[in-house]
């Protein structure tokens, strides 16, 4: 992207040189506490010192959250479709057509899916011309997106259709974990129909570039999860380790992977925590976000990888139930901006 | 059990007068840390001081692992069937008749099998028989068992028969954490054709006894884990919160249990680990055990709900890697004994 709008100096690191990135941010549902934890982020100075940021949501939800938690209004509104170059450092977009206030707030709703979806799909199109290097998610309500009837279980699922891109995966970076997931939103028991050598082999390639590329590291060790317990102890508790798992794990070191298993994911985890492994690739939802919860509940970002974006996101979701009372922890939010901003900076240093 | 041997004031606990508790400990399999566990952890005075001990096992191994960890032996050596009663704090009941050291140490074989599984029924019969309190096993490899055409994954599923109980469930206590399973050993999608109201339904009762009975607690907080990603955010990824777990949550508390979910297994025993319940039901293995290991990697204990006797169990398998390195932690052992006697303790102590 080009640094349009002439206060050159203004976006510039004065440590380096280099330009800061420029950081999409979509608010998420408008009835959750999305509104908040962006709010209650971005009002951090050292954290708005390290880029320009751009909010994709309402202004209304944005001034009420503000209220709440006494923090004076940091940004700059526009409408949306108004050119996104400024030199200012916090931009909201401001939807303004789905005020939602009086009717639905604390619960899912058509209207809070529409707006929702289209903070998403205006954000991932900046990414996708130019005009910001990184999109953090802010969390939606699935069902306010099934009510408004896309056909689009998550963000993910989303980003992979307009990334066109059928190869991604779901990370997870919290505490001294990183993990990636070989199926996401699914009824655990229909996984078995779709769960394939492909689903185990492409979080591991990801996963790898990932760590390589993102997070700087020459040398990465990763390993995988069973899915069975004891990750089937030789067979004894299922067939999907010998049968699907390790051909993916066999195909991934014929392609110069550092990877091992399957190990039994109850202790797979503890070991990766100690240092073992760089990187974890979970067979399931629940396999790779109960450690990640249980060591950085406040603080762990997802990523999404194979986007040929950079996309992190808060890793809560609505909560409804704390909505308007000033109780919801910006942590996550924080860490989701604080990674985008590493990587993009990473990458434009890169770039030279 | 009464106090046969005549040297009462051996067995009898100087603090309060009432009997110390005998506490039946299998090895496990001779060619795993079973026996290195088993020293280790009874090698410590304090320890020994609070009970009565019986070893069911390998004189050959324990003294092999005694010898490599440079601890003098402490135990008296009886053959099997010699009468149980005496008041040495530590007898070996040697089943020298299954030597294996010079052939398979380190691996699975039919004589381990046989062995590990003589060393179950016998210490099971002793504490049916009143012989001693409660049951500490070692661990056993599967694969031996299944070697010497035992019909049992495990020991749970022995303990249940010989129990004649078909209502158990296994528990893990580890750290702030205290867990039941809904289901065990299973191939994870092989779940779908058992899972029903009753599997739910009896670890919450069996957890809810547990607490009361075994861990002191007169209040219990229970939470039951959704089986799908985010407990299937009402219905989205599945079914079997509303079919299944939901009834059996409501069955148990017509019963007067204080439960609730099924919740979002991720942030649950995160909430769990803050105080914010005292047991968790998690719907299969992984689920309940990525959290325990976790937090208690190196103590955690392997509990059997619903037998009708105290069962205590080391949480880690045989460990064969590094079997005969003196490397083995004896933690999980020594928490497992530890467990095994102040329950025991407990219950002496109420029946006066």
């Amino acid at each position: 992207m080009s640094d349009v709008g002439g206060l050159g100096e203004r976006t510039m690191d004065s440590g380096d040189g280099q330009r800061k990135p420029v950081v999409a941010i979509t608010m998420g549902e408008p009835a959750g506490i999305g509104a908040e934890v962006t709010v209650k982020a971005l009002a951090d100075p050292d954290l708005r010192r390290l880029a320009r940021f751009v909010v994709y949501g309402m202004n209304e939800q944005l001034t009420y959250a503000a209220d709440l938690a006494e923090i004076e209004p940091f940004w700059w509104r526009v409408p949306p479709g108004w050119p996104a170059e400024t030199d200012r450092d916090v931009v909201v977009v401001d939807y303004d057509e789905y005020s939602i206030l009086s009717t639905s707030l604390r619960q899912p709703s058509k209207i809070g899916g529409e707006a929702s979806m289209r903070f998403c799909e205006d954000a991932i199109a900046a990414v996708q011309v130019g005009q910001a290097d990184a999109l953090v998610t802010g969390p939606i309500s699935k069902e306010s997106w099934k009510l408004a009837d896309f056909p689009f279980p998550g963000h993910t699922e989303l980003l992979a259709k307009r990334c066109r891109t059928r190869q991604y995966a779901m990370m997870f970076a919290g505490g001294p974990l990183r993990v990636a997931l070989a199926t996401i939103h699914e009824q655990l028991f229909e996984i078995r129909n779709k769960f394939t050598i492909g689903c185990v082999y492409n979080p591991i390639e990801l996963l790898d570039a990932a760590l390589r590329d993102w997070f700087d590291l020459p040398r990465r060790r990763i390993a995988v999860c069973g899915l069975n317990p004891h990750a089937s102890e030789n067979g004894q508790f299922g067939d999907e380790e010998a049968r699907i798992i390790s051909p993916a794990i066999t195909m991934a070191r014929e392609n110069g992977i550092d990877v091992e298993g399957p190990f039994p994911a109850d202790t797979l985890f503890w070991r990766a925590a100690q240092g073992q492994f760089d990187g974890v690739v979970a067979m399931y939802h629940d396999q790779g976000l109960i450690p990640i919860k249980l060591l950085a509940f406040d603080d762990s970002v997802n990523l999404t990888l194979g986007l040929g974006m950079v996309r992190t996101s808060v890793d809560h979701g609505t909560a409804f139930d704390i909505v308007g009372r000033n109780r919801a922890n910006p942590g996550s939010m924080k860490a989701a901006i604080r990674m985008a901003v590493d990587i993009a900076a990473r990458r434009i240093g890169r770039q030279g």
